[in-house]
């Protein structure tokens, strides 16, 4: 079961697993995929930690990292003397506090937008690190590493980016959501290419997986494409080698792995969601991004007291300072709290029914590319 | 190539062909596929001369027939006393007005809502058409000829279309966007389940056919599934099949052949768009519908001036013939109306460049696909 990439990337499967949690990233590079950390969340510091013990753990075997250099953030937020907190509205922070009000959601000190998240850190550091100067601290540590990809999650890698990882022989890969953002990503020296369908977790356009990946890879030709969204078992593995791609790119289907550290409270609601559980919204980080639908979105959404989400990074700042709080409250139990709760998942949230391994979710894959590989064999031969 | 269903169908291909146009369903047939009339435009009468002709041109070869019957439609309307174009709100007309007059639409004469479409019918007969009783008239004159499939694009199919097709032998399959959806299809007694994903042109769902098709699959077991929407080349095709379908079912593809009667400004407009340009909008029939982004679904999308879509049938009704007027004055080049004009169309319009006969278009999605599966038989065996 190989492709190209796979001799390039020094892998057995040409599976990509996106995730936040160490250990997913770690058990996918040893089933013999290629595990790529999220280090958005992550300080430099914390970040060469957290590679450390990856580099422990998978003794050679090829893993990446993937970090996020938006293309295009409020311009406000880029000065780098400013603190990004001034710049949330007091609309924005009146309407947060209804919610924490209207959801009954405790604190124990008063709200303050951009409090602490699920690491610890200052709102200004978590906003700083999705400005271009942000990025660049994480790029440095990353490459630091052993690594066998740095990944762009939105937005044209930079040229720092890519001149950086050229100097250290790391191969760049860039997602992309429409024909005309690979070509200019191809342009700007991405290695591989990401082609992520609208029905991918976080951050998407809104063409869909198999419109978008054969017109990615007719247009960036010869440079390889991995196919994502909408990939959690081997039929749509399958399905994406059947389009073009050479192998695939998935987040999703970690989130309710036994690795994974995904919150008690949100692990449940994705076991019990359907596929129609999701929704792209601008309500987490300023740009549409899919993830489950709860309170959280409904009210920024729909409700006619909403501001509507600020730009990027503004809203991923107020956002997450809230729900980390409201996470914390969903875990003790507070009923408002966890309607509230959510987080970023594609439409496949639907098929993930059952806590795995994040080995044993490689393993069925493979097995089940293998199957509906042969079942068109003996199509084909008919 | 082969599945189950082509022995089942009578077919070389498991291709089935959605089209409003007799001369694509026949192409099709001729070719090896299935073709199917989407027979929603025309009165009893109309379909019974549009199957004659088919009848002659595919000499036994078979094909089928599509009847849009909705499952929940606007109460009133269902009223057979009375006449539906009295259900249309004045500020509904007044808006439709206001396009006409915004965009420079001229009129032979003063505007009526629901005046004649492109089939020349009465706007109550077109209306009627959408509800129970009138899609049983149209069931009527279709098993009368020798069809080998009958379709419900909306909805369950109701008990009295499933009893006259069992009576005369015609398989019976159904459009659904949803798994719950196909599992009341096929408690319904629907015999082939056709999973349309959100992708598709006209009705559909939220859910990708990438997430759709397998889940549907599973539910659904041993009922085969056709997989609809994003499927316009080989690779599509041989996608839809490693996701677990029995076959594929087109409609988008057609509308940029040479034997489709798609208007020429519509069909220019198709040419030349990319996947981003189509939208789910309620604008044409009151149920969400891709089609082409226009001025006609941003206005009544967006404006603020807007009085929102009505119920199906009435803004299929109010619709119809706006556009049908829209669309002779945008052929006759007025240039308003050649922003408003619209079709329904699926996001792979991005990869319909080229107008073809419909018999290259079935030729070339084989041969693609059959480059596909042995690429993958490669794969599968490195």
């Amino acid at each position: 079961m190989r492709t190209e990439i796979c001799d390039r990337f020094g892998i057995e499967f040409p599976l990509f697993a996106f995730s936040h949690c160490r250990d997913v990233v770690a058990a996918v590079t040893k089933a013999g995929g290629f595990g790529v950390l999220g280090a958005v969340a992550y300080s430099p510091e914390q970040l060469d930690r957290e590679l450390s013990w990856i580099d422990r753990q998978v003794r050679g075997r090829p893993y990446g990292v993937d970090v996020l250099v938006p293309g295009k953030i409020d311009e406000s937020a880029s000065d780098p003397g400013a603190r990004l907190l001034d710049f949330i509205p007091e609309v924005h922070r009146d309407f947060v506090a209804h919610l924490f009000a209207k959801y009954g959601v405790s604190s124990d000190r008063t709200f303050t937008a951009g409090q602490a998240g699920p690491h610890p850190t200052t709102a200004d550091e978590l906003g700083r690190r999705v400005t271009h100067s942000g990025a660049t601290g994480l790029i440095d540590v990353a490459l630091r590493h052993p690594i066998g990809l740095i990944a762009s999650a939105l937005g044209t890698p930079p040229p720092v980016m890519v001149e950086k990882a050229r100097a250290a022989g790391v191969p760049v890969a860039a997602l992309v959501g429409t024909v005309e953002h690979a070509r200019r990503q191809v342009g700007a020296g991405a290695d591989l290419i990401v082609a992520q369908g609208t029905e991918a977790g976080g951050h998407t356009g809104e063409v869909s997986t198999m419109v978008l990946v054969p017109q990615v890879v007719d247009t960036v030709a010869p440079v390889p494409v991995l196919a994502a969204g909408g990939i959690a078992n081997g039929r749509q593995m399958a399905a994406a080698l059947a389009l073009g791609a050479e192998g695939v790119w998935c987040g999703s289907v970690w989130l309710t792995t036994e690795e994974a550290e995904t919150p008690p409270v949100v692990k449940r609601k994705m076991l019990a969601a359907t596929s129609l559980d999701t929704v792209r919204s601008r309500s987490r980080t300023g740009k549409p991004a899919r993830q489950l639908v709860s309170a959280w979105t409904k009210e920024w959404d729909e409700a006619t007291e909403s501001p509507g989400a600020l730009p990027m990074p503004l809203q991923m700042l107020l956002a997450e300072g809230a729900l980390a709080r409201i996470g914390a409250a969903a875990e003790s139990g507070e009923p408002g709290a966890r309607e509230l709760a959510n987080y970023f998942v594609g439409q496949v949230v639907g098929q993930l029914n059952q806590v795995k391994p994040a080995r044993q979710v490689v393993y069925e894959m493979i097995e089940e590319l293998s199957t509906a590989t042969e079942r068109m064999s003996k199509i084909t031969r008919a």
